[in-house]
């Protein structure tokens, strides 16, 4: 089995992406602390065609020399929205006509194995430390939860968020293909 | 929706991690180089319950201070094994009977969304500018290749082991359940 070079994988480039479909999935993220964490989340969604990342609150923004450091160039191809409160960006999105889900371990949440969609959705991650903000938790469709069976009490937001788009690629990609 | 306290989440301790039932998948490290990522593996095989983590080569091993930061603690949880190379791991696995797949871009890999598995399976994730070396691939039953779209070469090491380790769980739990 031969690695395949560059050339085969046949990436396309800032400009290319742009014009390309996109996955109806959009990406919030609420007062996420870490700057290694939100570029990390960048690299991903460009892998999978995240369609927007919402930064909200105290999440920083691009340009940002420790964002570049994970996101490796992600934060040129994906595109990405500033709101200063969650709230508001959640407002946007439901008059967008979007599915909104907190990724959050609530009593009467979702387990993410279980859960299925087949229209325009978005996910919140939440803070390192205190996950989603309880104000936002009413605000949303219903809560994902990524089973766990460990010791630790969560996994980093930047897993967290590669395996529930991951999973939401898996469900949206069969009826919105990005070829 | 309110949120599950840690009570609520009812989390194990390690001695009740050890002495629990595990998903027969094994992760193997082949030349990691960044301790962040060896520890966030390790936070991710804590959460799904993976049965060993083989660490070859380069890689480095607990206890040390930069991979605790991002396992917080799973690396006292998830059984680890040193190997001084990949190939010497491989080799040890096929006589316990694994399947064996290496994560990587190659012509005829299998893509992720379409791989099965019911039997015990071992993953193996690469260096983080390398990938798995050249030399292992032959010796794997097969490579496994997370599809992606954007305009990256490839995912960060700890995400794709967050999403391999979180898609063999759901093949693995139903004939393997944890509870």
């Amino acid at each position: 089995m031969q690695k395949r070079t560059m050339d085969d994988l046949g990436r396309i480039n800032v400009d290319q992406y742009k014009a390309a479909k996109k996955l109806p999935l959009v990406v919030v993220l609420d007062n996420v602390r870490s700057l290694n964490n939100i570029g990390s989340i960048f690299r991903t969604s460009d892998a999978f065609r995240v369609e927007c990342i919402y930064l909200c609150g105290i999440t920083a923004t691009p340009p940002h020399r420790d964002i570049h450091k994970t996101a490796l160039g992600a934060e040129e191809s994906v595109d990405w929205q500033y709101f200063e409160t969650t709230a508001l960006c959640l407002q946007h999105l439901k008059a967008k006509g979007y599915q909104i889900y907190a990724v959050e371990q609530v009593h009467g949440s979702q387990s993410l194995e279980q859960f299925t969609t087949q229209q325009p959705t978005a996910v919140i991650f939440g803070n390192e430390v205190e996950g989603v903000d309880e104000t936002i938790l009413p605000l949303c469709d219903g809560c994902i939860e990524i089973p766990q069976y460990g010791t630790k009490h969560s996994l980093n937001i930047s897993i967290a968020a590669g395996i529930v788009v991951w999973e939401l690629w898996r469900q949206l990609v069969p009826s919105h293909p990005l070829l």
